[in-house]
């Protein structure tokens, strides 16, 4: 069972706002609004972005690879695996 | 007139490109899909996120700040002023 | 002449900011601080760095792009073009 | 004992190189290069820094959270809770 169960409704209200920061730069584009306000939507939902992905990170730490409740050490030596690889990508 | 304008056909199919990001998160964290796959498609939409923004730099750059149509040089310095403005934000 | 000169003792004393810290940060890891605090540091100089990177960004787009004293198109262009190369690889 | 020992060589290394980087952006700009040249200087040690950082996480997560060595839960836990503040820093 994944971690991302645990704290689905929290992650789902993160996702589900910048969702609606997406919908809105939408609008601004079709609506024509200037670029300065363009900017700072797209600076916005990036920031979201981050902050979601900040979350899902101490998720899956605390969940697939902290937890007294994993006993194999494969299973934390996988999480780390996943974890490594991720935060290889994203600040590249 | 914005130049949010010229490229709005561009800007709006990458705009809807970053919802159907979103919208396929979401759709991942109702269906409690594995959290590697998660991160994975929160990196993706946050790079897209970038090349966005850096698309719309870009567009402002060269329409409010270095087009030769611009004839007056407070406008060019507001042009300039508002993309530092969002650099600084960007960047801290 | 470039618009580095201008801004010359400011940028310099940024650098030297920069320089010290790698070098705190040099001293941490042969002194076998603890991990806590090195990633503390690096966190610290890479903020450093996007602050240099936001300051010559500022100083290139109102010297080289926005100046009233720029009297060819073409610079204008150029100074645009080195500007958006720069942006693209650092918000990839 | 912490785990920077262990990689104290490939970390110490990393450092020195990035020490280099900025003793060369330091005599870029007293020599006045310009400043496309100075903001590619800027944005390769920046890339540096992510790389030094994206090290020296894996190896905190690898020795201080996932480590089969580690026998206490609360030792486990206190590795996570540095990380976690590390990365909503660096993230943020």
């Amino acid at each position: 069972m994944s971690h991302t169960i645990r704290n689905k409704a929290s992650l789902l209200a993160r996702v589900r706002r910048i969702r609606g920061q997406v919908e809105a730069l939408e609008r601004a584009l079709e609506a024509e609004k200037g670029c300065a306000e363009i900017m700072q939507q797209i600076a916005a939902f990036r920031g979201a972005a981050n902050g979601l992905m900040t979350e899902v990170i101490e998720e899956h730490l605390r969940t697939h690879v902290a937890s007294p409740s994993i006993t194999s050490n494969a299973s934390r030596t996988k999480g780390a695996d996943e974890l490594v690889e991720i935060v290889r990508a994203y600040l590249r």
